[in-house]
């Protein structure tokens, strides 16, 4: 009976290999994180997904604070004028913006676009309040929900709302801004490794590739189970262009004009979507320990005999107090159909016991990653918890870095490339690169991967450009891209 | 010097006697809370604004968690059809609504307003995941922004975007609802009480003045220092009017499709502007404990002499270590444009060290309510800070209260009603009524004071109706509203 209803829900999802698209709808929806709502592109984020969201959330939110930064919230809609204040920005946005034309029964004056992203509003909001050097830096973030108007749309990769936090920041200097650009990258990239235990790479965009008003784009890159790239954070500076543009000025110590430099960063539920194709298999979602709603469930097996409840209570509560997230699930549901809902919903580590166990002391915990059991005393099931927490969060960042790396070709010439990823599949390429925007098309056009970033640690690959033959500047990391 | 300084700030206030609403906007700006967006009725919410805040969702979302509710995500934008299902409510919302018409350069097939209120959402989303009574109850809350396009608009208190959170609950019978309707305008009551220091009064809305589409609405109304009322919370009982509109049933325990029965039930940053006009004084804000971004600022006084900053530093980790919410200014700003600038911002104390205190091993806790000052031995600080904090708390609740008693207006006639408010200004007016919504619309029209709820420990102040003299039915609390 167990098995059957197990085997039930499992026989629900499309295996990855069979329609990786398709296996991942099936997690997102079956694993309780979203449900489709009534216009295309904007979806409903469930409980469950949405704990998971507030999970992260709470960790950056630590990093923004120890870092400095305070959460502000600016206004939703932005006037047409104001988005076009910036040549490039408006030319980057303007066409994927949501329009607003009527407040109730009357027309507006002006249009006004839903945020697709917050720059003109906080430059806005700078050019009233800075004033002297004594106004910088200011360190301001928001957490916000944002709109772009995507023709093609998938849950947490590409919606047409989606949340996520927007860092905006304003110093004096351009090296301070710049030193900032680079802080909340390495903040994403250990936020990334450390509680999402997804590997990532952190470059520099090449100019094609810049967010629409940028000096320079940084991003960090991971690479998910089908080989396809995902952008999972993104940190720009600004130079003075925006403050220019805003006309945004301090008066310095030696009483000067000048224009301020600012960086933007942020990071969306696009991560959910990372997380899924990282650690997901074919049960289901797989959850970092950091983030994960429910670390452990503790489920009773035949729970009205031999004292196996109370056992549970004790257990429950032991992991609750050393700080655990733990979820009883003594319903009476049977218990195969809850390993399966628990295995979909990727909760790290599922305790059993049943009365043989109660009665000597003992249960079993059972990861999610690699279904590994351990027999463990009772008493000591706080510390064992723990302890298999941290080998199950290195163990499935090391797999997603081991498929990382079996998936990483170093390739010389353009052939190389088209055939290491017909023998390997999809993946990241490591090629070499002149610099010219020509070559960086030639190379998509004909192999079909786009420059993803120039990571700063590049390898030396060869001397010259993998499509011109020219010297090389750059070692590229190439790949398709979500 | 310092007094020069501080005067200086004070002066930019306007006094709460001249011009009240002018004194509200003043602190709203100078304390730092808001500053104005680009768009009338838009508002950028600065750190310490947001703070606040961000306090206020801390506190409410652990009682919410206690009663079993779970956070999720709507989408941001309604279709015009989904808006109209239900007539009551589309009645009430329709005409004050955002409408977006266009995504990027294409004009949308079906009109999209951006949620003034997310029922119909909500709906839709139960419609699609309930089926049997062991899918109920439902408990979701939402933490989102909103957009109403009011023609007159004032920070916090009237926005057309406005931070909330909207809660919606699902369940099997009318009783569940009920009970759940009433429980959570309890924790609303006992929030604003506990954590905020404002008393409110728990009622009844009369029919007129209902939430769009619900069988009953409660309320807690607050008096703030100008006699005028302020709604700071509303819940509201559907019965089953959404779920026939939506079409959301259930299979009860015998099998019988059922329609489930509905709540909703939401506070604002409305919140802040009650903060402001129940604690507010000459000087600026004056916070509640619970919310204040800081809690307690640490001003050396003379603080390159003696010792002080050293002092200081032990201060503050003294508080901290407490858990206090502490700021330490040892900022080159003169004393005394300290003192202005913390007393403007409401920070409930102030520790001020010299040379002298620091050398004798005491300091001077200030209160902000009302200046008292403390000696106190620095070894007990985090022990007479939290008590003193405790008292401030106690104080600025009881002033309140008092205000509110002070005008609080029992009557028997209209005449009566327009002598008190002539005498006394603007407050709660008490009187009875018959139910009649004739005699409500005339009390408005000859006196001036609407409905504002039907306590639920409503006093017999007559037999008769205030209006039209038949048997009451009710006593209701009367007045002035924001």
């Amino acid at each position: 009976m167990a098995k059957d209803n197990k085997e039930k829900l499992v026989e629900a999802i499309t295996s990855m290999d069979e329609d990786f698209a398709k296996w991942y709808t099936d997690i997102v929806i079956k694993a309780d994180l979203v449900a489709y709502g009534g216009v295309k592109g904007f979806t409903v984020i469930r409980p469950y997904g949405y704990a998971v969201w507030e999970n992260i959330q709470l960790i950056l939110n630590q990093m923004f604070r120890d870092t400095g930064h305070e959460n502000v919230y600016m206004p939703l809609l932005i006037p047409e004028s104001l988005l076009n204040k910036e040549k490039d920005h408006v030319e980057g946005f303007a066409p994927e913006v949501a329009w607003v034309t009527h407040g109730g029964k009357e027309e507006l004056t002006e249009r006004l676009c839903i945020r697709p992203t917050s720059e003109t509003l906080f430059c806005t909001h700078y050019a009233d309040i800075i004033h002297s050097h004594r106004d910088l830096p200011k360190l301001y973030n928001q957490w916000c929900s944002v709109v772009r108007w995507e023709k093609t749309t998938r849950p947490f990769l590409r919606t047409r709302e989606f949340l996520w936090q927007e860092g905006h920041t304003i110093h004096a200097t351009k090296e301070e801004a710049e030193a900032e650009t680079l802080q909340m990258l390495n903040i994403y990239a250990k936020f990334c490794e450390e509680s999402l235990c997804i590997p990532v790479i952190k470059g520099r965009k090449t100019e094609s590739d810049k967010f629409a008003g940028a000096v320079s784009t940084y991003a960090i890159e991971a690479l998910m189970h089908d080989g396809k790239a995902l952008q999972a954070g993104t940190s720009h500076y600004f130079g003075d262009g925006f403050a220019r543009a805003f006309d945004i000025r301090y008066q310095s110590r030696d009483n000067k004009p000048e224009y301020p430099h600012q960086t933007s960063w942020g990071v969306s539920t696009r991560l959910i979507g990372g997380i899924i194709m990282s650690h997901g298999d074919n049960e289901g979602l797989v959850l970092p320990p950091a983030v994960a709603p429910v670390q452990v469930v503790v489920i009773p097996v035949a729970f009205h005999k031999g004292g196996v409840l109370e056992k549970t209570e004790e257990i429950k509560a032991a992991l609750q107090s050393s700080g655990l997230r733990v979820k009883l699930d003594d319903s009476d549901s049977s218990v195969g159909s809850k390993y399966a809902e628990y295995e979909m919903k990727g909760v790290p580590l599922r305790v059993e016991i049943g009365p043989r166990d109660a009665a000597e002391g003992k249960c079993v915990i059972v990861r999610r990653d690699n279904r590994e059991k351990a027999f463990v005393p009772i008493e000591n099931i706080a510390a064992e918890a723990e302890r298999i927490l941290g080998d199950y969060a290195a163990a499935i960042y090391k797999k997603a870095l081991d498929n990382r790396e079996q998936h990483t070709y170093r390739c010389k010439s353009l052939d190389e490339i088209t055939e290491a990823i017909k023998a390997n599949g999809d993946g990241f390429v490591k090629a070499m690169w002149c610099g010219s925007p020509d070559c960086e098309d030639k190379v998509k056009e004909q192999t079909g991967v786009g420059s993803r970033c120039i990571p700063f640690d590049g390898e030396h690959i060869a001397d010259t450009c993998v499509c011109c033959g020219k010297p090389a500047t750059d070692m590229v990391i190439w790949g398709n891209a979500y």
